[in-house]
């Protein structure tokens, strides 16, 4: 945690050609953006290189930020195997990248975060931009234009409105609640 | 590479609910049994604390017999896209965990190690552990039954193989010898 915030969400959308990200900061229960970007994978032709990529640079925004809590976008579906089988590993060297930061991950599926921001499951994506701006009270100029930038920011602002719900009402697999809940599941050294 | 092996290689089988793994040294290009086993995950109903798993796991495996190369048995087909999603992650944890210690990877579909270990690509699982103990010149009894073992150290015999052909014959996508092809695709600091 930033001196500066109460909490740091750090959201990231994994995707075999292109990672989103973008940072929320969260300060007198409002969240601010903080930063928000892509890295390009694309140009790479070796898949390996495109993860350890995936894996370094989310390493790197979590040391840089230090966020409390990561939230990914992550599909549950797709269309075929090959592509789901890729994009699990985009999304798994990501999370190993938290995991070794001890960072708590909650993941969301798209459908989910547009409801989450704009109360419509299938809102379009101009929809969710058009929120993002008024809600976050930024310029459109400093929304980057990169999809998997605004997906990945989406992201962490659905996290920002489930995490401040009762904790009765979540639903999500987040890993440290799993533990705080279960107690006994953790071996003590 | 320890002291008493000219190269030592470290076979996954990363499996959503067991995670199977073989080390091999080879010394005079003979190779030989140094461990194997498996790591259950099914007892865990939290996904982030399977793939938590792997990757410590996976981790202090590397950090305990530093191995030179990393073989993974990779499927690239499966039933459905769930599934694949599933294991995408549980391959990508282990691809990072590897990663994180400049491992080089190499991955292998089980056709293919099967083919490199008995000549035949549809080759029973049977018939794959009766050659690894002839190969390896070890006991049955040493040899652990669990499949996710003996598909991991199989693994790790085909790279054994596959890494003593002449360069020209391979066909990998192993990333040292990507970036010795192609040393302009780094970038130096």
């Amino acid at each position: 945690m930033n001196d500066n915030y109460d909490k740091i969400i750090l959201g990231i959308d994994p995707g075999t050609n292109v990672m989103g990200y973008g940072v929320l900061g969260v300060t007198r229960k409002q969240p601010l953006l903080i930063t928000m970007g892509v890295v390009t994978l694309d140009k790479m032709t070796d898949h390996y290189m495109r993860l350890n990529r995936i894996y370094s640079r989310v390493q790197s925004l979590v040391e840089q930020y230090l966020p409390d809590e990561m939230a990914i976008e992550a599909p549950f579906f797709g269309k075929n195997v090959q592509a789901m089988l890729k994009l699990g590993r985009a999304q798994g060297v990501a999370i190993a990248a938290a995991l070794s930061r001890e960072v708590p991950i909650t993941e969301y599926e798209p459908r989910k975060i547009k409801m989450a921001i704009t109360g419509n499951g299938a809102a379009s994506k101009e929809q969710v931009k058009t929120l993002l701006i008024r809600i976050l009270n930024i310029t459109e100029q400093s929304l980057l234009p990169q999809l998997d930038a605004t997906d990945a920011l989406a992201a962490a602002l659905c996290h920002f409105y489930e995490s401040s719900k009762p904790a009765l009402a979540k639903t999500s697999g987040n890993w440290k609640d799993y533990i705080l809940k279960h107690p006994e599941k953790i071996k003590n050294k």
